[in-house]
């Protein structure tokens, strides 16, 4: 870090602070009167009628906007009814074709903003006006009913806060240490705060029979994506949501209405909701037949492997970063569609010795949990891992144990300790131990 | 609600469910094949290139994009690198010359989307170059320093959720019932969860002196804003923030750093902080003469009185909606800056009986907490009203018992009872009891 010295582009106190010592400008000599920007502000747009009266702008990186030398000198802009993020912000997620997965390495906290919640879909992001949206819910019920979306909304509401991860989060590293960066090998899980209306509300309203065990999810988009979801261990936390941070859910993450089962593998939590069925048994709809089954080495396809068992990566230093020498805390994020995390342990030597990691408050069930760990980096080899255990009891395996179990004919639900390796010069990259 | 009957414009089950019993539509009918949208998106862009297929389209309101009939039969668009809400959601902060409130009555949960974040600035929002942005940091320390952004970020981080509200929050109900709508009574007020590094921290980088117990804290817009802070009560909590519910700060929130002291006044969190000068005695700014005093009914101002204290509104049903009869849930936010909500009681008759609301968890100190209370409303005018009890057994004041204390000169820390009236035709509107 920098020693001494005062900040160069800034370097003037306040004209206006009473411990102002250098004989710098008047109050009157920089003119920026108030009421008259106010009234400037009004009949103009934003930062364009502020750099009209800016001397000098720098021209940064092409991206960048103008900037003043001294912001202190020009009057900003204006409120605004919907904020944008500062221009030099240029974190996005990665678009595949039908996926985009979360930078994790560039955020901090357990939320995701929506704006960078990944995505994944089965035929696009379909356009849908909630004031014709439908819920339909029939089969084993007392009585068919479609609810609107102020139906939905007139019941009581529930919010939590709960990651979706998809069961195919880390699918390419089965193999091979394939992705650069912890948003290549990791990407596919985000966390927000969700809003809706608890499941069994609703199916209580409409008179569910007691035979009925599974219920038919499906939803409005170009693939009508459809799940089979029994209901006993889905009955205490589903929620039929609406809104996600604050607002209505994003369009990617299912506008207007999603199914949320927390803890459970994202393609389960239909989005663009329009229809439940109740039966008494599995539906088998294509995607657990033909997809989402989780292949054994003897041949056996799992099916209804819903859960998303504990997991964690280091998001910085991570791979693509570059490491200075000196403290570094290493930050990351754990979690388990079982519950709790309750404790995630750091290793900085390959995993021969492992130490606690202090877990942010606050630690909520089937949500990220921020962990941190303080580091002295020498500048010699190192290879970082992170381990997570659940409320369950269950260890996140190491790649070796989750591969004597699964072999490598699944896709989905990899969740092995992730190796990152600092060389040197100071470079992490992706690395298998 | 509506009884019976399958919704309208999607009445059509999926064509893939196993289920499907309507002789509607086989598979190659529609013609929706996967790879070939696939390559038909990658080359087009959104909506654009779907909407090409669509026989019909609606146009609903002026606002509202185009939307299929059927949106299963229509490939969606594709993955995006930073997402938007969608376009039927209009929600806006309500933007005045230096100040914009929040929708806290189209919120949902704890959280508040960036976007919709309150602003207040004293000269407009900055523009400023985060490479180029320094703190400095001297005045009573062992050896003055400046810090790059890349040098806080270096430090220990720390992450909470936390509300911030304007000390002006509600200014306007002091005289009479003025604000329309929750947005307009207290739309200045938000939760975000927020990381940066502990002031502590850093004051212990550059060796506090043990004489030091007030900082000036000055922030880098055209305000050149300044408060002084005394060190004792904030050294456990204040955080240097650079990021805002997971990612960089708003710039409307100080990007690229800004001062949060949980539980106090937002002015007092200076943003876009540039200089932080420890003292043994404040610096009376402006900030803390003419501007953020309480005037007594004495004529004496009350000075540095920064924690705002325990405060409550009911944000739905709220002034300007409409209300049905029938089961109505009465949601509203509650917090304090003392910590804890540890009770909020609602009263649908003016306050003659009160009963306790279901407060949603998470409840987190010095941070909006989300209650509920269910109703029925049977068509009778009714006046609603909520009220906050936190941790300390502080209780939320009425109306008549704010006055009695601090009588009508006062513009900061109004946190009286707010009172809903629902009339007989269902117009709640604001009514001060």
């Amino acid at each position: 870090m920098k020693k001494e010295g005062m900040a160069e582009p800034q370097r003037e106190p306040s004209r206006n602070s009473p411990d102002n010592k250098e004989p710098t400008r008047s109050s009157k000599g920089i003119a920026l009167d108030r009421r008259k920007f106010l009234t400037a502000a009004a009949s103009l747009v934003g930062m364009a009628a502020a750099q009209a009266v800016i001397p000098s702008l720098h021209a940064e990186a092409p991206s960048s906007p103008p900037v003043p030398d001294d912001p202190t000198r020009v009057p900003g802009a204006p409120p605004t009814p919907y904020g944008q993020r500062a221009g030099f912000e240029q974190a996005t997620r990665l678009p595949g074709t039908s996926h985009s997965l979360t930078p994790l390495q560039t955020l901090h906290g357990i939320v995701t903003p929506a704006a960078l919640h990944f995505e994944r879909h089965h035929n696009g992001v379909p356009t849908i006006d909630p004031a014709r949206h439908r819920l339909l819910i029939h089969g084993l019920v007392g009585r068919s009913r479609t609810f609107t979306m102020d139906d939905l909304k007139r019941f009581p509401a529930v919010s939590r806060l709960a990651f979706i991860e998809c069961a195919g989060n880390s699918a390419g590293e089965w193999r091979e240490a394939r992705g650069q960066t912890a948003q290549q090998t990791h990407g596919l899980t985000s966390t927000s705060e969700w809003t809706g209306v608890a499941l069994a509300t609703v199916l209580r309203e409409v008179g569910l029979k007691l035979e009925a065990t599974w219920m038919l999810a499906e939803g409005s988009d170009a693939a009508a994506m459809t799940r089979s979801i029994p209901l006993a261990p889905v009955m205490d936390e589903a929620l039929l949501c609406y809104a996600q941070n604050g607002e209505a859910l994003r369009p990617e993450q299912g506008y207007p209405l999603r199914l949320l089962l927390p803890g459970w593998e994202g393609n389960a939590c239909i989005k663009w909701l329009r229809r439940l069925k109740l039966g008494n048994a599995p539906f088998m709809t294509r995607e657990e037949t033909s997809h989402y089954t989780d292949l054994m080495p003897n041949g056996i396809a799992r099916q209804f492997t819903f859960v998303m068992e504990a997991k964690s990566v280091i998001t910085a230093p991570s791979g693509g970063q570059q490491l200075r020498a000196g403290f570094v805390e290493i930050r990351g994020l754990a979690w388990s569609g079982r519950g709790r995390v309750t404790k995630v342990e750091v290793s900085t030597d390959g995993g021969r010795i492992w130490r606690g990691a202090r877990l942010q408050e606050p630690v909520l069930p089937k949500c990220h949990t921020r962990f941190r760990f303080p580091w002295q980096w020498k500048g010699r080899e190192a290879i970082l891992m992170s381990r997570c255990t659940d409320e369950t009891g269950y260890m996140q395996p190491s790649r070796e144990d989750l591969i004597a179990v699964r072999g490598f004919n699944s896709v989905y639900h990899y969740n092995a300790i992730q190796s990152w390796k600092v060389a040197r010069d100071g470079s992490v990259s992706n690395d298998q131990v």
